[in-house]
């Protein structure tokens, strides 16, 4: 085994450093020295849940960003010193038709998650990026495009290619009347995404206070939600609405604007979600969602950002500010993604964070 | 006034044939003598909750043709003879951008249903198809082409375009898979239309009973939607799965069978509908919903069904028996659609319906 450092939970919304196991490198793998790794709502949620009796350990981060130090014996893809990227998957069947069409992300019998999934060759939980290093399956690995920076490119690593997805199956491109409801980490990126793609973007949000952010990013205008005749003033106008809310919420304001045969995608909350079918009858609407992405779509997102000079807005911390990141992500006191550094977890003494 | 006779509900699912009056005809009114009226779910649902305390009239049926009797002094699309067809709206506002899209069945101002609505000129409430007279503006009537039977073309305007306007939106066409779940009046419809439209069709069905209906009807394939294995073989396989189904009911199975990026077009159950936002999620799926549509539409159908020789599978029973008809649609006893012949109000005495 290889050892490393990581942040690991030891109890709900609590990580220690600790080091780490790594499996010996298969003919197939890389080993990535994880330079960066973004904090995402999902990190939050697996922490908040997380039971030490379970007797399977949580190590988050699924948006790394690093540099291969090693390969295994079949690796032709990669050499030592190349830029690469991991997003929320690192392996899936292959065989099934989601797999075979490219989207290992729906794969039929459940891709492999980057933490706390299952690796499918030893049986052992996966640990994510919140690590100084990570072994990956060769084709799981993201070449990191010339020209992004590497910590503001991770989280493009889940929060991006969740937004790009849609957006490109949507068929959003010059002229799509587009609407992006929260402006977070995915937001952010579905806003700069979509304007890259020509769309006329339109910001909507709980407050005005970030009507300035919005324009910056390329949205030509930010209508407040709970301003009902400015609601109802755009009622039926976009071709597309994202809804990146990450709360529990009611779709219905956000399906009211979406224009005939538009399309609502749902991405930012996961669970149940009840619509009144005469919303979706009466202009023939959709609901939709999405997250995350397969292989190729994940190649043909981070060259778009690259082509485009996309990034993610970040906040970079170092690893040992970890309690930081998460207690503001939680309050969505972030503009737009926190990144955490790794290359403090060479340094730090074990078992300690930084409280500040 | 004009006066004719119709069938008025006098309490929860209670008829009794009366005389009724009709509007004097405005410049832009047909007069339309009704022959045939079908019986939809709508009118079950609107007889059930009737109250006559609440002052309003209740005479339904919204699938009507017949032969116009009169033309108002501006009317140039239409004179005596001519055969016509009605569906369930009859007026909107013209001007909203439903309207001018052509879709006047979403008007903003909401459209004025063709029962139980309120005439936009005087206020009143309008009175259905359940009548051996409609009176209706002009630009509400559709012209009932040549070829097309004229009880069995009824259902066509509001079950026949209800399936219609999604599977075209959907772009239904050459080799689209397409699933129907539930052969009923919206079903066996959907099954005849998405055939000829090209589609390799399969019907969904609780019992095998409807398989050689299913097959007779164009259907390549029927399969038992209780049998969990071959449900299990056909998922993620269709491209569109229209829900006819009119109970309440979880949409989950049937969002299982939706293809990458395909849709499940819930159309026989109005009120609230709840997914799980990962059926959505996985596969990148929509949900959505239609009904009715708008004169383009509908026009653009009846032409199809006459080149294609489309009608309804109907069981023709005399108005007098509208007991019987609503009693078996209600245990869903029809193959497919009850037509009432409304000749018998020309004859039967006043206050009697036939209880056979």
């Amino acid at each position: 085994m290889r050892t490393t450092t990581g942040l690991r939970a030891i109890g709900p919304d609590t990580l220690r450093r600790v080091p780490l196991e790594r499996r010996d490198l298969r003919p197939h793998d890389v080993a990535v020295r994880v330079d960066y790794c973004g904090v995402c709502h999902t990190d939050l949620q697996a922490l908040s849940q997380y039971d030490p009796r379970a007797g399977t350990p949580l190590v988050p981060g699924h948006e790394l960003t690093g540099v291969v130090s090693e390969t295994g014996s079949e690796v032709t893809a990669f050499t030592a010193g190349d830029r690469v990227a991991v997003g929320n998957i690192v392996d899936a069947c292959g065989a099934c038709a989601m797999c075979t069409a490219g989207q290992e992300n729906f794969c039929h019998s459940f891709p492999t998650l980057t933490y706390a999934g299952t690796d499918r060759q030893d049986g052992t939980t996966t640990l994510g990026g919140f690590s100084r290093e990570y072994v990956v399956r060769d084709a799981f690995a993201h070449r990191l495009p010339d020209g992004l920076d590497a910590a503001a490119a991770a989280p493009l690593l889940c929060a991006g290619v969740t937004v790009w997805e849609p957006l490109r199956a949507l068929g959003v491109g010059t002229g799509t009347r587009v609407a992006v409801a929260g402006l977070g980490g995915l937001g952010h990126l579905a806003v700069k995404l979509a304007v890259a793609l020509g769309a006329d973007t339109t910001v909507l949000s709980r407050t005005p206070d970030k009507r300035e952010d919005a324009l910056r990013l390329g949205a030509g205008d930010l209508v407040v939600s709970t301003d009902e005749a400015r609601m109802a003033a755009v009622r039926d106008s976009f071709d597309v609405v994202i809804d990146t809310v990450s709360a529990p919420h009611d779709p219905a304001p956000y399906l009211k604007l979406v224009a005939m045969d538009g399309t609502l995608s749902h991405l930012g909350h996961l669970g149940p979600v009840t619509v009144e079918v005469m919303d979706l009858l009466v202009g023939r609407k959709k609901l939709s969602s999405a997250g995350s992405g397969g292989r190729a779509g994940t190649a043909e997102m981070l060259d778009f950002c690259a082509a485009h000079g996309i990034v993610a807005d970040v906040e970079v911390l170092p690893s040992a500010q970890v309690d930081t990141a998460l207690a503001r992500l939680r309050r969505n006191d972030v503009r737009y993604r926190f990144v955490l550094d790794m290359a403090d977890l060479d340094r730090a003494p074990d078992g300690e964070l930084d409280r500040r």
